[in-house]
């Protein structure tokens, strides 16, 4: 969002938890916005983006819920049909929704229903509750690997709720500890820097073939090409040293 | 090589000296090849490999100075100009010379010369002492982060020296420092990771936009898009962790 703003000449405001990595910080004021650190979770931090919204007349961009973002988020999956037209699976980080949501829309639209496994951080699976729940429901949020994926999916939630429960049939949790295996092997044997929440589709990936993860629950794929959306990489330099180093 | 060898089911052996990088002889095992440690040069281990390809009937796949490996080498600059038809220039690492030379052939025969700059690690910079001999000289391998740029061109280079001499009218220096600067930033701002001799041409281009490098000596490149090849990853871990921390 930063970016795009910065490439457009628009000025804009990120809200961001108080406990954000500093190098996301570092990110979003190198892109030339303003970072504004609100109150201890993602929750607050939305609130606050919607006070400033509504208080200076200034256009909110909502992180997950809104059919634009979805729509936006949503065009990975039509990238990946591009060079790879009938994947068995893809896995994709699931938080908010948005990406995973968006990404099973286009699949389904292509008849290519029941491709996605979206995989959530176990201790950011807020989604997941709410679907068990069968409404959308608020989880404290935990210290995490994966911090991108934190924050809840919002008690109203209109959008991605519904396409996630409607259109997804796989969900996997990954571990701290499979997290920063994933890390560690996007390092070393990929040259690929990865944050914890970017990297847990390869830690879903690497923990089933290695046996860590029961796959009995979920559904299970079909024979042929898998995917792995890598969804970010604004990993602490101090963390990433620790990690690598293993 | 190990990797090529390794798709088609080749057994394949590959000589390298003492003192390579772990997650080097790492790599090559994985990719199902023989890794076998020779002296303490690449010279050295050239002429093993030499040896047992006359002693065992083996076909020789050289380094860099033979026609075909360096029309292989060459595809990169096709495959750069695929995407960038244009380019005022392109930074490419300078070791014996085969990627240097067939990426100039190429733009050559595209009536794109002089786009090139070859970057060598100032603690590996066999070819450029050798150009400034008039021709191939020997120079004692030093211990640089670029080590897989050091190694000899062969006194009897019969191919990647005449290209290079002919075709290559700009060249750069880079340091250890500038070198270290290059891993680090790679990893921190562009979540890739390179290892030394893989980062030198990003390096250069730091180092002249950072003002350390005195490019007067070099014909100035023309405006317009700038190409970097990054060309290798096989950093050791626990290098990485140490260069990444800073």
């Amino acid at each position: 969002m930063a970016w795009v703003a910065g490439r457009l000449g628009v000025p804009a405001i990120v809200c961001v938890p108080g406990w954000v990595d500093p190098v996301k910080l570092a990110a979003i004021e190198a892109a030339g916005a303003e970072a504004r650190r609100v109150g201890d979770s993602y929750d607050e931090a939305e609130e606050e983006a919607e006070r400033i919204a509504r208080e200076d007349g200034r256009v909110l961009v909502p992180p997950f819920d809104d059919p634009w973002i979805v729509a936006g988020q949503a065009t990975v999956a039509t990238e990946i049909l591009e060079v790879v037209p009938d994947p068995a699976e893809i896995l994709v980080a699931l938080s908010g929704g948005g990406l995973v949501g968006g990404m099973a829309a286009v699949l389904e639209s292509r008849g290519l229903g029941g491709r996605i496994t979206a995989v959530s951080a176990a201790r950011a699976d807020v989604m997941r509750r709410s679907l068990a729940a069968g409404r959308p429901v608020r989880v404290p949020e935990e210290e995490t690997l994966a911090s991108a994926l934190a924050g809840g999916i919002g008690l109203d939630n209109r959008v991605t709720f519904p396409l996630v429960r409607d259109l997804v049939t796989r969900f996997l949790d990954v571990s701290e500890d499979d997290i920063a295996g994933a890390i560690r092997g996007a390092a070393r044997h990929h040259g690929i820097v990865l944050e914890g929440g970017g990297a847990v589709a390869l830690a879903a990936l690497l923990a089933r073939a290695e046996g860590r993860i029961d796959a009995t629950g979920a559904a299970a794929p079909a024979e042929g090409p898998i995917v792995v959306v890598l969804s970010g990489g604004n990993l602490d330099p101090a963390r990433l040293s620790e990690l690598v180093r293993g």
